[in-house]
This record gives C-alpha cells, structure tokens and sequence, in this order.
C-alpha cells in the first residue's frame, strides 16, 4: 500500500504516518516528492484495509499495490489450466468447448431432443437447467432435483458431458453426484457458502461472472474456489449491468483476453444471456471465439417460442446448426480447434 | 403486453399475431396506427415472455404493460405497511429509525460498549455481523453463530433491537431465535432460497438493494418474501454500482421517494456502504432522511482505524453523536421524528 | 507516479525501469516489497502518461498520484469561492440560491409569468433555455438569439439575475451580453472550444456535470475555465447516467459532500434533469439541500403539460411554491439560508 | 404512444386521458384489459412527449412506440448505405476497411514514417489528430491547423484516405478540403452546431458513439447529420463507461450486429480507445471483425511509450502488422475482405 499525504502536510503528520505502520509490524518508506510526500508500506503479507490510516491528519488518500488474489494469479502460475471433463472435453489452450442446450430442462422427450441436435452439430457438453434462479417468483422455477434422472438419460444417450448449475449448498451433493461440472450462476458469484460447498465436490466448475462484477471481484470469487484445493476453475463472461435496455447485459468482450493476461484459468463466453436476443447471438459467439475464448454455452430450444425460460434468447436447432459450421475458419485463425466429443458412454 | 409490427408488416403478419395470441388463449386487440400497427394482447394474467412473439416475421419487438410485481405493488395496497420490531421500534410514516452499530461483531466489550454509545445516541435498533460476505476469502469472515450470545447480551444491556445479516439458508432458524430482524445483504438479494427461508421464520426482514439491481428486480426480490406470507418487510437502499471509483457506490437518493410511490413497505437508506468513507456519510444520511427515507443505516465503530472490516466508512462514537443532534430539524421539515427506544427487557 | 513491477522482474528489469525515469529528467525511488518491487517517479512537475512505462519489461501497472487538478483544488486553495452575480445572489457557504424557471423560453407572457411566480417563491436566479440541446434533431431546439430580448425583459420586471446556456463559440458574447450567468450544459462539458469561449467572457459560469463523467474529469472541466483566468464557476450536480430505466438519471447526492471536500468552487445541484420527474423533484431538491448544496436548479413551467420540453420534469407554480415553503428549516439544519433576492435594478 | 392507465382509473379518468388525446388532434384507442386499461393515440406523425399525459388523474406511466429516428432506420431503407471515400475505399457489405495512425499528428516525419508502414501493413485510410479534445487542460491539444499540410503530404506520399476529427464549427471548412472524412468524436457526439456544420460539408463523416449513449442516442445523433442532407455516414463503437477500471471503457461489440438490424449505415469499430491498452487491442480488433464490423480503426505509432496521447493503446508497427496478418481468415469466415487501397493520387 503507498499512502499518500496532502500537499500541506507537515512533518510530524508524516511521522505519525510511519509509525502507524511500523505499530503494525511492518515497515514504511518515505517517497519525498515534488508536490506531496508519499508512505509505501514494505513487509505486509496481504492488503491492508484502507481505513487503518484515511483517519490520519495528513493523509489523502491509500492507494492498493498488492493483488488481492493469489493462487488463479497468472503471476503466480504461468502455466495455463486445464480442466478436463472426466473423458472428455479439455477446456484449455488449442481447444474451443462448446456447450449447449436449453436454458431449463422443461421436459425429457424434448430435452433428450435438443441434446442428440447439440452433439449431432458439435457441441461437447451438454447445458440444461434444473434449478432457475428467477427475477419474479411466479415465473418458472425448474424441475429441482425430480430432473436429475432427465440429465443422466440424456448423457447416457448421447456421450455429452453435462453441466447444471446448483444454488444452495443443501442440493450441491446430489447434482455432483450425476453431472460431470457443477456451474455457479452470475447471481451466485460471491455465495460464499455456496462457493466452498461447491468447491469442495471437487468437480469441474464453472463459474459466471455476476453482473456488476469487476475482473478483480471476478477473480476473488474464483480465488474462493481454488483456495478449498479444487483447482478445476473455468471462467464466464456472460455480460455486465450496461446502461442501455437495447440489450439485456452488455457483452465484455475485452474481458476474454484481459483475463487470459490475468489469470492461468481457461475463459469461456455465454453470448445468449449477454445479449438476451437470439439474432444477436451468432456474431457475438463468432466475436468470443475470435477473442480468445476457450469455449462458447449457447442456449438452444427445439421450439424457442415455447420455452418457459430464456426462449427470446434461445437458437433453434437450425439456427445452432448454422453457427457450428461457421466457427472453424475463426477458430483456425486464431490457433484454437473444435474439441471432439467425449468418447461415448 | 403490446406487440408492435415493423412499419413493412403485412396483413397475414398481423393476422399471424393476432392467431398465436388466440392460441395461447388471449385475446388480441388489433390498433392501427400511421406508422405501423401494434397489437395489444389482453386477458392475460401475467406477465408473458416476450420470446413468444418475437420470431413472428414482421414484428419488430414486445413491450410489456403488466407490473410483474403485485402484493408489494402501491397500486394494489394505497396504505404503508408498518413493520414493527418486538415491542420496540416502528418501520413506517412519522417515524426515523436509526439502526447503528459496526460492521461486524469482533469481541463481547467493544460491541457491548458501541451498542451502549449508540443507544445513548438515540438509535433504537443495533447491527453488527456476525457473518460478513467479504470479496476476498482471505478477508475476516465473521464470528459465526459463536457471537450469538454475545447479540443477546447487547440486547439485554441497552434495551434496543436487534438485527443481523443471514447468508445460507442453514443459519437462518438458530440466528431468527435471538434477533429482532434478519438482514438479507445486497448480494444476496435474488438468492431464492435464502429469502424463502427468511421469509418463512415471520420475522421482520431487512432487504437491500443488489448493487446491480434495477427497481423492479428489488421489488420482485420483496414479492418473493411477501408471497411466503410474510408481510413485514423493510426495503434498503445502500448504493448501486456506478461508473466512478471516487465512492465506493452510487447512493441512489432517488430511490426513496420513488420506491416511495411504488411499494408501501417502509424504505430505509445505508450510507455507510453507499458512499464507503466515513466523512461522506453524515451529509448523505441527512439527504436520505430530507429525501423521506423511513429509517437509516449507520456503521459506527468505537474505533473505526482498527476495525476488521468497513473501518473507512464507519464513524467513531463522537461522530455518530454529531449526526444524530443533526436530525430532529430534518426529521421535523419532513414531518418524521425520531423513534423512541423499545421497552427496555 | 508508481510503476509497480511483476513478482518476477529481475533486477535488469527494475533497473531499465529506473534509466527509463531518469532519461526523462526525473529521479526513481525503488520501493523493495515482500511480493514485489515498485518503483516511485520523483521530480514530476504532472502527471505522467502511463504509456511511458508500461511496456517495459517487468512492468505490472502503473499507478497515478498527482492530482491532475490544480487551480479548482481545495489542497491548493481552502477558502472557499463565492461566486457573485451582479448585484445579486452569492453563491458560496451560508448562502442557498434557487434558480428556477422553465427549461425554453417558449413565448414571452408566458415566461414573465412564470418568472414573477418563481421571484415570488424565493427564487433569486432565473432560467430559461434558449438554445436546446436536444436528443433527436426533431424536437425543439429553443428560439435562440432571438429571445434574448424576453430574457433582458423579464430579469428587468423581476429582478432575477438571469442564467441561459450557450452551446457554440460563436453565441457566446451576444448572450453574454444580456445574461448574468453563462450555462455549460452537460453535454458539452469537456467541449473545449466553448469552455474556453465562456470562460474568456469574465463572466459567471454554471458547468454542468456530463452524464458519464467522473468526478476528477467534471473537475478537469472547470479547470478548463480558471486556467482561463475566470474563477467565477459554479458546479452542478445534475445525475449520470445510470442502468435504472426507472428515473431519466442517477442523481449522486453523494457528490455534493465530495466535491465540498475536493475542490473550493461552489456546489449545486439540478433535481429536475436528475430524475426527469416532476413527483420525484421536491424530494430530491430537499436531499441536494440537506446534503449541503449551495444551490438548486428547478424547472418551473406555468403549465407543465403544455411545455415544448421537459414537461415531464417541471413543477407547476403551486408545486414549486410548496417546495420552497418547505426548505427553510432544512437549511436551518445545515447552516445555510435562502439568499435574498437581488436588488431590483 | 400507449398511456398505461392505473388499476384503479375510473371511467371519468380513461375519458379525460381520451379527451386529451383528441384536443391534440389525435385519436385515442381504448383496450381494456384485466388488471388495468391502456389508451393508445393513433394518428401522431412522430413521439409525443410523456409530461403531456403524466400528470392526468389515474395515468400510470407512458410507453413510446414510434423509432424516434426515421432517416437511418433500415425499417425505412433496407439496402445498406455504401459510404466512398474519394476513389478510395469504400463502407458497406462486403469491405473490411482498415483506419490506422497514430493519435495525433505531432511531427511531420514520424507521421510520415507511420503512414507508410501502416499502408504497408493494408490499411487504406490514415487516421491522425490535428484537434485532441483531452480531459485535462494540461496534456497536448494537437498541433491544430498548422498540421493539414502534414496530413496532405501523408495523403499524397501513400495514396491512403485521410480522416482527422474536428472539434468547433469554425475549423470544419478548412479541415474538409483537405481531408477525405470527417470525423465527429465522442465527446461530441451530441454537439448539434457542429454536427450541422460537418454535414454540410457533403463530406463523408465518421460519427464515434458518446461514452453514455444509448443504440438510440447514437442513431438520433446520426439522424442530426443525414437530414441535413448528407447520407454519408460510418459509425463507429468505441466503447461506452463502464463500471470496471481495469479498462478504459467498456468495448460494446453487441452493437455491431444490433446496428446493422437498426440502421443501414456501416459500422466500424475502435478498439484502441475503447480498451486502452495496447496488449488488449488485436483479440478485440479480431472480435469486432468477426461480429461483423465493416472497418476497424486501429492507433498505431512508431514509438509509443514516446506518444504524446494514448501512447499506452497504440500498437508499434510491428504489433500493428502481425495484427493485420491475422485478418483475412476471419474476414473470410464473415464473407468480407480487406479493402484495396485507393488509386494513387
């Protein structure tokens, strides 16, 4: 932390200053400077909080040095991560995953439909929830665990791995045991109870990025995960709160790379509840890719109009259909390849 | 909702439209206008998804009309709720409550001596955490359930209520059978099952504003208390996420009169979070009483510079002391007044 | 400056990060960390481009610490400004000047009207729009240079002073000539030509705050117009943009106090624009009051339904009048009071 | 516009909302419906403000129908506009035009030098600031008029188009004969005196999206520009204000795909500005492209820890050329390709 005066400040206000940070055991540096003088604070293991020294007669303002987070730190690991879904796909370096399905699992036959289309055009994990986190309470709310049985036929009949998102500790057991990767909805992303309890399956996860996230928020809430020893992170950009209702979030496309600079953990983009409107799904899936995202979760309905969840957003399996065929030349251009499907059950 | 058609729609367009509400049981109201026809769908219960509709060729896009909330809706019940603490204070018209105390409870004494300088002040409700959502997992959590009973005793000694934030549904019964009123934290707000087992004790709740939640997405997270059957609600404004690092939130002043004219549950501010530096917080807190707020929030620490978490937003006892004899001329011009304390135990 | 290096720089890379400082003319202070080394720039007569040194080897970020405002700091000038007009209103502590009137002059009977009304409520300072900036090119861009005569006339029959907004150089000394306060509207906050223009007037000078603009940018604004060598500038909080479709802005009350503690200038506050509704203004002008505003802006039209512009967000003249009835004792409460009004020419 | 009358209007309220309508001169449309009734005005020729209906008893809220812009709509025009710079590179279907240069123009070799590399490297327009609008009165303003020779000796040295921003109406004539575009910055992107002056110019102009403008906004401000008569107009996204410092703005690239649904102007995008940060720019390049982006607009200097302005965004030559070797496939996959460059002159 470097803690910087006021231009009138006076001597002993700066000393004041060094010795509330040598009473906490650590040692200040004094930074003379043209038109203030500056305090770096040297020995402390972590952040410090700034209010410790804002009160101090003299002092301007703390300016953080330390990043808050440590273990998904790029600095701390070069190395990207990999995580692999028990057989089958890789999230990582060279590989675009692409996940698919309908927002909800609304009923089997249908399900089971939408799931073959998905593995038949090339997707490698299966979406579908069972638990919708709702803005209304009167709007559709999932089939709860009564679908877990719904996901498992559904693997089973087609070799995708599957992914559903949990939202209370009470229910993240049962999941585990079915699913191949447990996701952390945007509104969840500081859960804390629900992060360890989620962390602890030691499952691949994926985590999204709430709304009015920042990358640093982003990464801490990631940083949770790790820390309770499971290292299978993969990480979501799935729009932020914009200022402008032409969307439902504003994409952050830029957050792709930024986090690849940032983080040894693999980045993927959700375009369909970025955008909330399906004719602006491809070409933002097609942005993602050529981003650098290391995979891609597109909702798909086999009659979008009929959904009861997310159907505005939703590709029909044609449409889904179309946007496969147009990723390779995207991908090839930018050293990624579609992953293949998991060796079948 | 209204649908309106592109200005190039045809005939058969409209007629599509005015089919597939038929279909779904509606009845549609076919309005002609200079630039293009809209068509007004009417009978419907609730709210519709706009993804019904919006793959019909020729429509251009849905606007809806119903309020997605209604039992906390101030055009469904005119008269304010009031919600009342034990035998204590009153959330509702004519009156301020003040709730004060610090972030988190750290140690019996100094919670002990900050609930008796705050009581002394005039607050008349006590907070202090001792579950504490932090962004960084390596930041103080929080006592746990451990500090329950040294909540009772603060109780006890000073006579004043009690409130304290819940964030897993595991926690809520034992912390509802010492408190006065369960606080659901901002980023908790849409966590659906932790507000269906608040709602579920029948004890007073404090609802807070997510940081990235519009006005209707915070009314719909009071509906999914309301609709549990318990009624006694207490809306908090603490701040949104704004585009500028000089305060640590945006404090939606706004918010009050409009939530005001919306809902007619009590609306209650939190300076202390919203604005996150502690010389910013007595000039908001007056703004938010002048602005009508039924009750304020205020972070008070015996010594703010040591605090484990929040000490740069929260005030000192002299300075909790200094706002508080500032409020009555406010309070006055406003026509509220500051509660008197609960019955002492 | 400080240029915080990676965790893993060598020291050849801290050691061109130090020859690249002293090539520019300016000593380097190495800051040794337990997890990484900084670097602090000394002898910087500003602030320096990040760009310098973020592309050497080693280099994490760079970190800001010079103020970039100087001449509008309150660290460089503590006493605050007044900022007098004419005769008249004093903008400054102690004092709450209220200027209101119409957002267009749309024809003159109607404006004197509402321009005795507002003097008759305590108004000091009139408005009236005579150049519109305007969203679409189809609405109402005001009368322009040539209501300049209906504003001389109505600030003779009431002696308001009077303040109109420019929004090109090439206006600005014909209306200069007739008005005694110049507006910068928010959008051409950072429009430089015009500040420039305005300021070179020696005349008062209202800046309005731009819809996205941070706090060190609005104040960068006005520094645009001191640096001119004009200190007359009042600041006004007006509200930025914010994601809530449910007010017109996000008014930021907390900007008040902020701007009090960071700059000398004058602060006040424009509740009509903020919300862009009319039931919202009265209660959000008390919160700007109780915040410490030196002043209010209102729109007042003498028939709100009927105004070319911003009819939505204008008081009738009963509704103001009620509204300046009821801030007295607030600023009884804050240490101001209404200023008189100016001496009738 | 559809007036959303509350649950409880009474009969006398809905005919004096219809009442109002008439005396406009318009007609009114009553649908009844189960919670509440709308009253929709038929007959209107464009939007209606809402304050001429709010304020009548039982009136809930107003809902605008009519697009506010009509010019640029593609609901007006289908067939996408084709801006041509000179006999140089053409806008529109097809094209992937590149704009490459430095920021400003701050020295006649050095632009020389980077205008070669840059047609080099396949951009066919060159961009350099004469006139930086920049937030702080103290950093570098642009050399002003004095440059458009070096801007001209550019022009002819490399055959590239040549765009340079102009900032007050007063330098807009001499600018346009020397350039081949105009481009209006985001900072006045609402600034209708100087939209009005570069339209009529008849010069083909690049029209960048304010920081806080909404979709509709941008559109209306492009509106101001075609109904002066001039249809030749690119827009540009360049990132709007977001909540997250870790970059300059928030890189919207959703609105790529969302305009080209709204508007049958080209749109192009810059990821320089709108990312701040040289190492962030080739994936966003990339990603604009991919979502189909008709040109990207790229900063590039031949020194840029040296630059006078955005020094930290630019590319070398060297990063600008791998960027450029890293297009055509994905221009392919979207069924462009790069512009061929302009005959010489």
């Amino acid at each position: 932390m470097v803690i910087i005066m006021r231009p009138d400040a006076n001597l002993p206000e700066v000393e004041a200053v060094v010795a509330s940070v040598n009473a906490l055991g650590f040692r200040a540096h004094v930074v003379p400077g043209l038109a203030r003088t500056a305090v770096a604070v040297i020995g402390n293991p972590g952040p410090l909080a700034p209010g410790r020294f804002s009160r101090i007669p003299g002092v301007a303002r703390t300016i953080p040095i330390t990043t808050p987070y440590r273990l998904v730190a790029r600095e701390t690991r070069e190395a990207p991560t990999r995580v692999t879904l028990g057989a089958g796909p890789v999230f990582g370096p060279g590989n675009l995953v692409v996940l698919a399905g309908p927002c909800a699992v609304e009923e089997a036959e249908q399900f089971l439909a939408t799931a073959a289309a998905v593995a038949q055009a090339g997707a490698t994990v299966l979406r579908g929830g069972i638990f919708k986190p709702r803005t209304s309470p009167y709007s559709f709310q999932g089939l709860g665990l009564a679908a877990l049985p719904i996901l498992a036929r559904a693997r089973e009949a087609t070799g995708l791995a599957v992914v559903t998102e949990v939202v209370e500790p009470a229910s993240v057991e049962p999941v585990a045991e079915v699913v191949d990767m447990l996701q952390i909805g945007a509104r969840n992303m500081q859960n804390a109870p629900l992060l360890r309890a989620v962390a602890r399956t030691g499952k691949p996860i994926l985590l999204k990025r709430g709304p009015a996230a920042t990358i640093e928020e982003f990464l801490l809430a990631a940083e949770y995960l790790v820390v309770e020893g499971n290292p299978n992170v993969v990480l979501c950009e799935r729009g932020v709160r914009g200022f402008d209702p032409a969307t439902r979030y504003l994409f952050d496309v830029a957050a792709i790379p930024l986090l690849h600079r940032l983080t040894h953990l693999p980045v993927i983009a959700d375009p369909s509840h970025a955008t909330g409107h399906h004719a602006l799904v491809p070409s933002v899936t097609r942005a993602a890719v050529a981003a650098g995202a290391d995979g891609v979760l597109v909702e798909v309905h086999s009659d979008p109009g009929a959904a009861r969840s997310d159907g505005q957003q939703s590709l029909s399996h044609p449409e889904f259909d179309a946007l496969m065929r147009s990723l390779p030349p995207i991908c090839a251009a930018v050293g990624t390849s579609l992953t293949a499907p998991m060796a079948h059950a």
